[in-house]
């Protein structure tokens, strides 16, 4: 694809550095992009830059934040005691919409992948061990993806965090609310099956 | 979705201003940006803003050019008695890339549409007037999507250049090269059937 413009070609080309997104997707962009007015797009422009330039991590528990400690490590109400541990900010966003978790976080920043290079050290980990020693927090809730990397980051954490005298607890898997039994995969359905429990106490909310 | 960074949400506004980009995809596209380092995302920013800023239109055909007058109509290998009419320049680089077409090209910006509102005065029909007078101009070609909106920016285009005394193409319609009798949709089939030619004459490259 050879370009008529330079310009252009330049704009592609770093669009289509993004995650998912192929050259032909890029072009569409680039050319929507180009239909707007010049103070849009570098308003566009100006939140990328100043969002990377800007951003902090907050320095409890590497949350994304403005202010060197993030709004949920600021909250006095937050139950200190208990650390839920999360690949990324998506995970923390998901986990406030349920409104059903009132302790902190800890976000890794990734997880464990030996085939991309990822350690330990490569993630906020060093963090975590830090926080885990002022004698106040008592749970660390594993809340990792169910994938390869997901369960290698929690087997790590969990001896981790274990060996430090922390309790250590992990998501329950299981049958999806509202899912049905058809449609639910062998492992989810198998797993669920095994971990089975007392009728009252699974319907409690 | 309530994010801990004014910041990050400020980028991820932005990015699912793109056409085909939710919010979700904005979060994972600006967390793959907030991974790298500061002056490759100011590269990227810089790339975007610029193009907008610094491209222009070729003042002869429309198409995207870094220089008031495109490659293309620069080249005086070109045959300029003969425009090929497209949407958008995907179209040129497509067309470019089949290496059969040696004349110039009129890129209209986009097709009308009047459920958009979009009328013939918000494309570049005018420019394209003004070109065919020349008395070079033999052969203006539709090289447009075979949509509604193409067809019927076809239509308008057709009686236009017509009554200016230039000849109109149009693309031919056809099963695809490779393509399977079976896959091909009952319209293609049954318009490719209508326009049969010649064995000798079709076979032709």
């Amino acid at each position: 694809m050879s370009l008529s413009s330079a310009l252009l070609e330049a704009a592609v080309d770093q669009l289509a550095t993004l995650p998912g997104i192929g050259r032909r997707t890029a072009m569409r962009l680039a050319l929507d992009l180009l239909r707007r007015e010049p103070q849009e797009v570098a308003r566009f422009s100006e939140a990328i830059r100043r969002m990377r330039e800007d951003v902090r991590f907050c320095e409890v528990c590497c949350n994304i934040s403005d202010e060197p400690r993030c709004a949920i490590c600021r909250d006095p109400n937050r139950d200190q005691a208990t650390i839920c541990v999360v690949e990324d900010i998506r995970d923390v966003i998901a986990i406030e919409n349920t409104r059903q978790y009132k302790g902190r976080y800890h976000v890794l920043g990734g997880v464990i992948s030996p085939m991309d290079g990822i350690g330990p050290d490569d993630l906020n980990t060093r963090q975590l061990m830090e926080r885990i020693q002022d004698g106040i927090v008592r749970e660390v809730i594993l809340a990792l993806g169910t994938t390869l990397e997901g369960d290698t980051t929690g087997f790590y954490l969990n001896r981790k965090v274990h060996e430090r005298g922390v309790a250590v607890t992990m998501l329950a898997r299981g049958i999806s609310v509202g899912g049905e039994l058809s449609m639910t995969d062998e492992l989810t359905l198998g797993r669920s099956i095994a971990d089975r429990k007392p009728y009252e106490q699974g319907m409690k909310r």
